[in-house]
């Protein structure tokens, strides 16, 4: 069987991280950026933030569609989601590269199609092709 | 029956929207950041971007996580999340909004639990109260 749709949506828990790299925003902003472009997506922009007194939070939006990631040192808890487009790209590749580069011992994940053609076809009434960019 | 978690993970599929909406990336920011505030999330940063020929994609980075959306105006199709901690904010506030603002015709969503408080305690051995923020 196959299932035809515009992205694959990885939802990723990760525990038991390294806690000094969950605080770090540099750090986390340069994972995540390398993390993209080893899933060979094209970075667009990325915002990144660190709160008081610890935790990250940042995104980075690429042509493909997106990576997030939420940390919480304390807890050695990240949230991650990684978002892509195309067949050129495997967001695998990158659920290991920060299982890796956040030293998780531990990961949980969940995938999810996002923009199933079938139902863009039926809901938005499209008829024709359906890609994730235009030909 | 209850569960304990860090934050609520919203997946949306917005079909049947108005594509000249989809198309505007300034009007697409000033929907998505409004939607955050009217959520009564604290906005930290925003970053958007607008593809050729069309398509807009973007990340508001919130203290309590983020919102992200992608749209393919040529299909009446967005692909929105909505992640947010803490029990001060309602997700689905924003769900409604960009429904009626994108004027989807028609919706479908999925919650998500992010950082089961169990999974947490098992998988990173952390004793003691386990918050979105340090109290």
């Amino acid at each position: 069987m196959k299932m035809d749709f515009l992205g694959r949506h990885i939802l990723i828990e990760y525990y038991d991280c390294d806690a000094d790299i969950l605080k770090d925003q540099k750090l986390i902003e340069q994972y995540m950026v390398e993390t993209a472009k080893e899933m060979k997506a094209t970075v667009v922009e990325s915002v990144f933030h660190h709160f008081n007194p610890w935790g990250v939070s940042g995104a980075v939006v690429i042509s493909e569609s997106h990576l997030t990631i939420h940390t919480w040192p304390e807890f050695g808890y990240a949230a991650v989601d990684l978002f892509t487009c195309g067949d050129t790209i495997n967001p695998w590749v990158g659920f290991d590269n920060l299982e890796s580069k956040l030293k998780a011992k531990r990961s949980e994940s969940m995938e999810v199609a996002r923009g199933m053609k079938d139902k863009i076809r039926r809901y938005s009434n499209v008829d024709g092709p359906i890609n994730f960019k235009p030909e």
